[in-house]
């Protein structure tokens, strides 16, 4: 099949729909990806997958119908109103332009454009309208750590005006991709049945090659996520700080954080302290975040009730609780908060700004049949 | 072996040294600590085991000796000077009172007598001299969360003045005994091997029984620790706040803190924001803690050093790293510390303090043969 030129616009009933490419279709972003898009009310015409060379050709199920998968390069992106990025940020730093070049919009889920200043950075709960200025033609997500708490964060602001943040993370090996989850399921194969998190070095001894991460993961909590970025910093970290500052449009938002592996699977957890211009209380934060979009309270500790990843796992909204005014400073605000990184996390972020970018294709420039 | 009145005051060699009980001998903490009083530059004389019904006439090993375990009854503190209490705070409100009322010290290493403006809080690198006011005959040591990194704290606010802390807690299982122990270990059995936390509520099927925890721990982060104390806030979290500020000295010390189990076996670790009456430097602080004792810096993250539980357990100190100036706040300190919750945690600590009132007893009032 080849993509470029006069490809139809999709089949009966999408006629006029614009058309959509996800690059990274196979990867494990794209599979959650592909998934939304199956699940979610229909904006779109065609949708051509797209991944790398070595896995053209094959089928993958979207929307209840099996489409092959088309190997990246240039003419995938003819005719594409909207490209979905799911792709390491070097593959993204490419291909995104690329897109742009042949006409599509490009929306970037990794770190290659995120801090570009004629990129806007966009959460859709958040900063929804931001998607609409981009001067690359491209629009990106934020890291999937910041996407933990952004949301809950941005509807507090709104009311109270965030002042200071401090973060620290619990993050998942699926944010690493395949490579993540594989090694720390193998770690636990290893160490299930042993003794080993008990005595010095016996983990390491145990669980062998620590595969992407610097050290294990199994029974075990590792402080250093991303990479590291000079004055003790990680990235992730940076990215935090950087990303949070973008979205809620405070270029001087004190923050700190600490970023965190955890052995878990999929969903990011994050303790968070937010400090406001204006006094809070527990009360009226509950009030909030049950009224804010892409936000569930999940709040009763003495009846066990707070969040865990193991509830927030393949959901798609973020979970807070454990929300309480600090005990010292009445414009203090401590939560925690759960969102699955695969989902809002990555794919989720990026179908819903590429739903705007559609919404906005109708609105303006309609296409006829 | 009736354990009142006329006992030998220890072997040769040990005649004049203080006469030692140890309450809870046979438990988690009770185990490490007979292990530490083996280890450790002996200072006592006689050492009387101690433990519930069911484990009296029980033999365990100390100094390379097998001592008979004897159920806990007034009359084994006959005759002890000091007297460290490793069980539950249930049993030591009861117990470390009728220690002092047969005339020994009872160091305690329960949340019992924290609090207690009569009973110093005590962490010997950091005050030790509280230890020796004690009203109530009674000297008490913070809980493992506050342990985790006091330490580090205490030689930091020597040089700078602490106004401020935000601590986020990633806490081990062992800390629950050895039901948490156990728990962690069944559950990661159970999800050896299956796809388990990847889809809503699968974990919780696949784990059943969540045991101590109000969640599974398995591949899982759990925020709540201790029991829950109103206004959000749970025990464990209003005892890091107030224990730091009794052991530091400040009343008025303004703490937030975030509780977390996570599914590590032993050695809980912390993410520290510290803010300091005075401006700070990574460098200076690293000076600090380098020189200060019970802290090991682990720290070179571009080489990918840094401490994880994996690295501290078994061993004394508090392992710091990731010490970092707060990128918007010339006064604000962050870094993440490891220490082993069996050991410094709780019974290093104890076995400390009961050093330090032993070498008051040689002191202020020799023993002669």
């Amino acid at each position: 099949m080849n993509p470029a030129g006069g490809l139809p616009r999709g089949g009966t009933g999408r006629a006029g729909r614009p058309t959509l490419a996800v690059v990274g279709a196979t990867g494990v972003v794209g599979t959650v990806l592909l998934g939304l898009l199956s699940e979610r009310a229909d904006v779109w015409g065609e949708i051509r997958l797209v991944a790398s060379e070595r896995s053209a050709g094959r089928k993958l199920t979207v929307r209840g119908e099996q489409v092959e998968v088309l190997a990246l390069a240039e003419d995938v992106f003819d005719g594409a109103d909207v490209a979905l990025f799911a792709v390491p940020g070097e593959v993204a730093a490419h291909w995104a332009p690329a897109a742009v070049s042949r006409g599509a919009v490009a929306v970037d889920g990794s770190a290659a454009f995120r801090m570009d200043p004629d990129v806007p950075l966009v959460v859709p709960e958040v900063n929804a309208r931001a998607a609409r200025v981009r001067p690359r033609g491209i629009v990106a997500g934020p890291c999937c750590t910041t996407l933990t708490m952004i949301v809950a964060l941005g509807a507090l602001h709104a009311e109270w005006c965030l002042e200071e943040l401090s973060v620290a993370s619990y993050q998942a090996v699926s944010a690493s991709g395949r490579c993540g989850v594989d090694t720390l399921r193998e770690q636990l194969a290893a160490v299930a049945g042993t003794e080993a998190g008990t005595q010095p070095g016996d983990l390491r001894r145990t669980v062998g090659d620590t595969g992407p991460y610097p050290a294990p993961i199994a029974l075990n909590v590792v402080p250093f996520a991303g990479s590291f970025a000079g004055d003790g910093w990680t990235t992730e970290e940076l990215a935090v700080r950087g990303e949070s500052r973008k979205v809620l449009g405070l270029p001087r938002l004190r923050v700190s954080a600490t970023c965190v592996r955890v052995p878990v699977v999929t969903t990011h957890s994050a303790a968070v302290r937010a400090r406001f211009e204006n006094e809070v209380t527990a009360e009226k934060a509950h009030e909030i975040l049950a009224g804010a979009p892409g936000v569930v309270v999940c709040d009763d500790p003495a009846a066990g009730e707070f969040p865990t990843p193991a509830d927030a796992v393949g959901t798609d909204p973020a979970w807070v609780g454990r929300i309480r005014r600090s005990l010292d400073d009445p414009q203090g605000l401590e939560f925690f908060v759960c969102g699955d990184n695969l989902r809002k996390g990555a794919a989720l972020n990026t179908v819903q700004i590429g739903e705007l970018i559609a919404a906005e294709l109708r609105e303006g420039r309609p296409r006829l049949p």
